[in-house]
């Protein structure tokens, strides 16, 4: 994150970005935001979740990603495969039977992201004190 | 993540989650599953980002992340206060100052967001190779 760059690109096209191999995304335009959003967006971050415990089929991960629509699934696991993080295999069976699974890609950026989600809920306790705190001063004030 | 146990529990009231400590973003309705959005969304990604430099003053952050609008970026720093990630600040001043600042809670998520955000932003050029290849199959095919 070449974060020392950005306060002064914020207003200018965004050098090196995505011309080169600078990607940064504080860069306003710069497609590593569009891939950072894809991983971590409320579907992505929990499709990429569920696809680090193996391969699934369609309705399977409908399930296992509780709350997703079927359209919602969709399309995320169209992003995450166009960029190269999910791997989708038709198989000629009868009924066809299509399953996804990470590729080598998305399993490292899984793996990350895991990390980054277990220490959301670990730290959820302390998360909801301040929501109750916070709430609590704005209906005393 | 206990993903184990959502797959059967995708349709009914997650067990343990939000009444004790077993947070889980697979489970539907866990509170877990808003805060890592306010985290990992598109301006609260960049915003915890941007905040792992220093503590910046409204506008200071509305350069650096490159983009927001003063709409979004209030709502984000909103959001990430009340999850008790980010500190606001008031001082006396004239004109009065309000400086943000990460919070120690915020400092630890935000330092493992970044690590997931230089290995995104390291592997880009695979990513853009992935869409090439993509876009390329679906325009021949």
């Amino acid at each position: 994150m070449a974060t020392e760059t950005t306060g002064e690109t914020a207003e200018e096209p965004t050098p090196g970005c995505p011309d080169d191999l600078a990607y940064d995304v504080f860069a306003r335009d710069c497609p590593s935001r569009d891939a950072l959003r894809h991983i971590t967006d409320r579907w992505g971050s929990l499709t990429l979740g569920a696809l680090l415990d193996g391969t699934f089929r369609f309705n399977e991960l409908r399930r296992r990603v509780a709350g997703v629509s079927e359209k919602m699934l969709a399309q995320t696991l169209h992003a995450l495969e166009r960029d190269g993080l999910v791997h989708r295999t038709a198989q000629q069976t009868n009924p066809p039977r299509v399953d996804y699974a990470l590729t080598p890609l998305g399993d490292q950026i899984a793996r990350q992201l895991r990390t980054l989600i277990a220490l959301v809920e670990d730290r959820m306790p302390q998360v909801m004190q301040a929501r109750e705190e916070y709430d609590a001063e704005r209906t005393a004030g």
